[in-house]
């Protein structure tokens, strides 16, 4: 193959792969947002059509010639390099899978997800417990079929977050339990106590849509170039350097769902929005990994969206939408109220210092699903001992437990929750290089979040997928991750909230 | 090749196609309603791609030899073979046509959509008018491509209303001119007169809004099977059986445009919701033509939506919500505005009685585009003395004249015009047909609105695609197309109007 002919298929092969990227994004957008209930079966039949055409095409040797030819040869341009190589992990991940291996599996996959929603619904695992036993089983088989040389759950973790591997991971969370899991239990038992019943009580839901509005023009998160819709699972669509999309979902009895929801997804959207526009269509305009895309999501929501200059200047607009609610109430115990700990069951609704326990419990039970020959029946009582012995409360029904998150449904889902610990965990130390070059605060509290923007736009996501997470961290903070800065931040916080 | 491989191979292109189709839809649907302005660019090149791809696949030789092959044998399925008859006449309009020829009309017709909104706003024909000029040269040309034994304009006829062609669109223009010129005269000289600045009164659009709701829910337009959105042109999207979507305008001062668009959208879905699901995936999942589906919509919007006994049943819920606007005003008095008939300049504008002559005018000048050698330059003063010669107005400026469609910027956009008003036609030569089976006033007012879907659903549209129109006709009505019903039914309820 000549170089010239590799970087004309290539230009195809970009075009190609973005229009399906495009189309099954529009369509799982419409899926989520607006499409009517009996849309479903339909939509299923296309989509997977559309999926076996994608498939095909990825699978075309003279493209993976292509692929591995330009991915190799010194004097091409690194951007089309990275391209190829990004392309070629893909690949592997289903090219020398048997095909009705993997077709028995999509479908296996799409009614496990129907079979679990049923199972939590009516909370009954032994409904799941068959599905998730042969997706446990295809996902053993499928590493068999790739050229990995590493570990199965490794392989799975490297796929979520370049570079990652479970000695990495055990060396993160085996420092996050050492630290955090006494000092969770010192707050708990001694710490000032919160009255946190404002979370419950009645905001109604269009005051709430007044309030995203706000927050999202505080934010600046550009809705020429992006939108808000809703869903029942919010989420981020990045469709192209001009259409960022997020959904909110709104709860009457728990505004913070709505409000954090869209920060959180904001923080998703705008990472999208900062990034080089000419990547679009290349292959690499994408968070580089989970745990970049996660840091940025949970910068805004945490480190600013859940901080005191941050409600400083926007309480007022929301003492002004909800009077009755806030009367008498001043912004340092609302601030507080909104980052009350407790143990919960639920992961979604967590607060920041004891989200990182609930991960660490999935991240157990993965490594032993994926690496040991575990009896699933057996699962939900592991599970439950787990949450005891982390935080010390223990569920009483598998809806609360083991049945709570989809992603075991889902299509590839183990690695994935790691990458939620450890992006929260970068963020933090993207945070501390971050305040060494202007004070956070002062911008937060002057609604100047161009500056935040624009630091993490040079630092991190104008270069998309360019760079590898390893890479990222020395480029934005001069060091490799250290969990140390996230450690720190959770004290510092919650020592100021509970023992100030 | 043998009967079932060409039977297997028109499933996967049944399958296909059908994912094109979908994909389109929905990308067209969510630039419609949702996506932010920032990102027509990247999706234009998605779509370029993707209909590349489409292009591609209906040229295949192999294909092509199926459908052939399917459509001319006896012993096949009639499903199938008339699928394989439609798959065909749309390969044809492109078949022949040079690749560069029509990748240049393309573009062209991309700029010319731009181009024409930019005339239209700065009221500018002398910028539109070399587009229009280049895009009825490709017309002629890509005509000579095909291997059509018809007249020119006969061929564009009959690809938007099977069986139809100049000589029979004459006898039936000729024959409204020579009935309704006089008549509309006579109303507007010699009619009682109506107030109509109820119209135009400030009617808030929250308000409308659940008129809308009130009015599909009247209308028994499943939701569980379709939506409703915003958008700035009214359209329907069907897009499968189980998902049929309309939108609607809101607009503060001229409330009709979102009342008689949500019925006039919800007929097209309608019909779409009455289709046989079998059809679904096939080819044959819709409208037989675009005259047949524009039958359905005014039958909704006109022949049930500005009727007496629809009102006598709706207007409480009206009044309830507007009761300033409407106090003291009778629902007779109600039904006389909605129906008053005025000359208008503007097609979208126009009532019932008017809305015929709009179409005369284009379809005069189409004719002559597509078959003479027209000076564009002069296309504004014919369209003028049209408006004159029919309606005895002339427009003052071009955005309201020969500019305020976008129909002749668009892709095959000749040919179309004359379909809205013989699908008007049709609808009452239905409407008299399903009066001989039950009465009509009386179900509208009863709100049986499921009679008149059933008697449309068994006579029309179950059957999607598989039936012509002329075949449509004598099903549904026993007789071939017959404009008379059309006059009648305007000179009856016009008369009652102005001179009751």
């Amino acid at each position: 193959m000549d170089l010239q002919e590799a970087l004309n298929r290539m230009k195809t092969y970009q075009l190609k792969m973005s229009a399906y990227n495009y189309v099954s994004g529009i369509i799982g957008w419409d899926a989520a947002t607006f499409a009517p209930k009996a849309s479903a079966s339909y939509r299923s039949k296309m989509v997977g059509s559309l999926a076996e055409d994608h498939l095909t095409y990825q699978l075309d040797p003279q493209n993976i010639a292509m692929l591995e030819f330009l991915s190799e040869k010194d004097e091409v341009d690194p951007k089309i390099k990275r391209a190829a190589k990004i392309y070629l992990n893909d690949i592997d991940k289903v090219r020398n899978l048997p095909k009705n291996l993997y077709a028995e599996h999509v479908e296996t996959v799409s009614m496990a997800n129907r079979v679990w929603e049923e199972a939590k619904k009516t909370d009954n695992y032994a409904l799941f417990e068959p599905y998730l036993k042969k997706i446990i089983d295809f996902s053993k088989k499928a590493l068999e079929y790739r050229n990995a040389s590493s570990k199965p759950y490794d392989t799975l973790l490297n796929d979520f977050e370049e570079g990652m591997d479970s000695k990495s991971y055990d060396a993160f969370f085996d420092t996050l339990k050492k630290e955090l899991v006494p000092f969770i239990k010192k707050v708990h038992q001694d710490g000032a106590p919160i009255d946190d019943s404002l979370l419950y009580r009645e905001f109604p839901i269009e005051k709430q849509k007044e309030m995203v509005s706000y927050l999202i023009s505080y934010l600046k998160f550009d809705l020429d170039r992006g939108g808000v819709a809703e869903s029942v699972h919010p989420f981020t669509n990045p469709l192209s350097s001009g259409d960022s999309r997020i959904t909110v979902r709104y709860l009457k009895n728990y505004f913070p769902a709505s409000l954090f929801a869209c920060v959180h997804e904001s923080g998703h959207a705008l990472a999208n929005q900062q990034m080089d526009p000419s990547l679009e269509g290349t292959g690499l305009q994408d968070t580089p990994s989970l745990g970049i895309g996660e840091s940025q999501s949970r910068f805004y929501e945490n480190y600013i969206g859940r901080s005191l200059p941050f409600w400083e200047t926007n309480y007022p607009r929301f003492q002004e939408l909800f009077p009755a609610q806030t009367k008498d109430l001043p912004v340092e115990e609302f601030h507080r109220i909104i980052n009350r700990s407790k143990p919960t069951l639920i992961r979604m609704e967590a607060d920041e210092l004891t989200y990182p326990m609930h991960i660490i419990v999935r991240y157990e039970m993965e490594k032993m699903m994926v690496e040991q020959d575990v009896d699933t029946k057996k699962l939900p009582q592991i599970w439950n001992d787990k949450y005891e012995e982390y935080l010390g409360i223990r569920p009483q029904t598998d809806r609360e437990g083991i049945l709570q998150d989809v992603h075991w449904a889902d299509e590839f889902g183990f690695g994935y929750f790691p990458t939620y610990a450890i992006g929260t965990a970068y963020g933090a130390q993207f945070l501390h290089a971050m305040k060494k070059d202007f004070s956070v605060e002062d911008a937060v509290r002057a609604g100047e979040t161009e500056k935040v923007h624009n630091w993490l736009k040079t630092h991190i996501n104008f270069f998309g997928k360019f760079y590898t997470p390893k890479e990222i961290l020395i480029n934005a903070t001069g060091e490799p991750f250290d969990p140390r800065y996230f450690i720190d931040y959770l004290k510092e916080k919650y020592t100021k909230i509970y023992f100030a």
